[in-house]
């Protein structure tokens, strides 16, 4: 091992990314490589909890402690994402994956728990859009809409080479597009937004209706038996293996992230779009492929337009908590 | 009257507006005064033209003409706004409201027409919206989204106080994101745009339908007795006279224009949204009052989030062709 390798394993910033069903947290050297690992359950809390967002700040701090690496106390910065809209204090205004920590005041939270230099509290989708605009698939390009599926769906926008980040910072809540009315219920109080169709919950849903309806049995045989139980990655992985009916739900999740990146292409007019998240990271081109062909059908312009990249996110998984990490080496003196 | 009147008297630039059913075309001071003014309705062209564009392209010259102003053949700078996605050599790529001018190379057409010294042609919405980002509603705001109410939706973006244009020039063309995908056909060829609601031909089809089954007595009245027969503006009409079945499809009207904008909001989150176009124009509190009230429940975070302003436009119907104006004031050296 050189000397420039062995430098390169001291934690240059912290990231923790909190998604709706898990916390990731890793430590980033100055090179931007990943040294160390931690992930854990996203704590049920009850509703509405005492303090909102207490039982999220603790476990961001076992997930610090968890990287074995002491960074508490010391000068290391780190970096947090959530899911939903912050305001410009750091304050959780809505979040609809996250209902428990709504009206969190996550700065005084880390505060009271953490005695770092330095951290900051960032929109997870903003984050994993930084991480894959500096280290991944959006490298170099000037106007970029990275898109994560997970539980729910987040969105960050460059534009013009930079993030941008709207008037109140609250740009890029993709996930809650309508895209139809009269569509299920949706945890942010309205009806038919995107991420009902087109995330990992939106997949367990056209899952388990096809299942309940008697069909999708090797899914079904993946559950355990019991339609109900049906989970988005028990089609990821019917259809990983070749399954003809998992394969069918894939392309009909993929005509619904075509939907809404067909309307974000009206809208915004981006160079690529780059998908993330746990659920792509999955379903990798399973998913990506019948995207892009439902894509040429759905943008406005179609085929005569010039053609907007559909492609994976090189972070994967990584990229929300990596990009918390980049977001508080770039702010060393937020608190 | 002063010199200094007297010198603003001259036309600096002459801004043509190309909408789907009619021309407008002014001459700008360099004061930003319009000192001639004239319009003309959009000629039918049969399909597929012989020229794409060229009966266009005569009626621009005409509409030039028309200003009294002999600008032909001087160094007055023309701008050309017309409705749809325009690739970067000013070539109409798709154009829902202006079919027979698809493909058409106005470039070259208005060259082969004009011996001004430059001419530029560019979207109508952005022309709108630069318009009102300089001399309008949204002076001085940093995220504001100019919304183009007429035949169709148009828009422009403002973001961090600059046109956001998108990576080829398609950015804004919000009428085309689509809120029903099992909606009516839109002449964009799918189904369910939001300007099949929110627009003036969506007006007209709300107005229309509950004509044709029986309601709407002083509308259709308007409209000479045939409930076929009612367009946008017999509902404007009967709403500023206070019908209450008029105004109750201008709140049904309210709620569509809400719904889109809250789905703009979600990804853009601007400052303001400031509301232009024939429709709004005519229509003025009696549609924006009830898209305000919708807005409200319909926008992610709803009252908890700081409250997005939703203005009229100031320069009103006037918008696109100031907006043309000034884009070839801006860019003298253009051909």
């Amino acid at each position: 091992m050189s000397a420039g390798a062995a430098l390169d394993d001291q934690p240059a910033a912290v990231g923790v990314d909190v998604g709706g069903t898990k916390l990731h947290g890793l430590a980033l050297s100055a090179g931007g490589r990943v040294i160390a690992e931690t992930r854990a359950a996203t704590p049920v809390t009850a509703r509405p909890p005492t303090t909102p967002g207490a039982a999220i700040a603790d476990a961001v701090v076992a997930i610090v402690d968890g990287l074995g690496l002491a960074v508490d106390g010391t000068d290391v910065p780190i970096g947090v994402g959530v899911p939903g809209m912050l305001d410009r204090h750091g304050v959780l205004v809505c979040s609809p994956n996250l209902p428990g920590a709504v009206g969190a005041d996550f700065p005084s939270l880390l505060a009271e728990r953490l005695s770092t230099g330095s951290f900051v509290v960032e929109n997870d989708a903003n984050c994993a859009a930084l991480a894959e605009h500096t280290l991944g698939a959006a490298r170099g390009l000037d106007d970029v809409v990275v898109i994560t599926l997970g539980t729910g769906i987040g969105g960050g926008l460059v534009v013009g080479g930079r993030p941008m980040l709207g008037a109140q910072g609250f740009a890029g809540e993709v996930g809650h597009m309508v895209v139809d009315p009269s569509g299920p219920l949706c945890p942010c109080g309205r009806r038919g937004c995107w991420e009902r169709y087109a995330s990992g919950a939106g997949l367990a849903r056209l899952a388990r209706e096809a299942a309940i309806g008697g069909q999708l049995p090797e899914v079904v045989a993946l559950a355990g038996g019991d339609p109900e139980a049906v989970r988005g990655e028990h089609v990821s992985s019917a259809a990983l293996g070749g399954d003809l009916d998992a394969l069918h739900v894939m392309r009909e999740l993929g005509w619904w992230v075509a939907f809404g990146l067909a309307n974000l292409a009206a809208v915004l007019d981006p160079q690529r779009f780059v998908i993330g998240g746990g659920l792509a990271a999955g379903a990798g081109e399973y998913l990506l492929e019948p995207t892009r062909v439902a894509f040429d059908e759905l943008v406005e312009g179609g085929t005569s337009r010039p053609r907007i990249d559909i492609v994976a996110a090189e972070l994967g998984e990584r990229a929300g908590a990596v990009g918390a990490a980049l977001v508080a080496q770039s702010n060393p003196s937020a608190t």
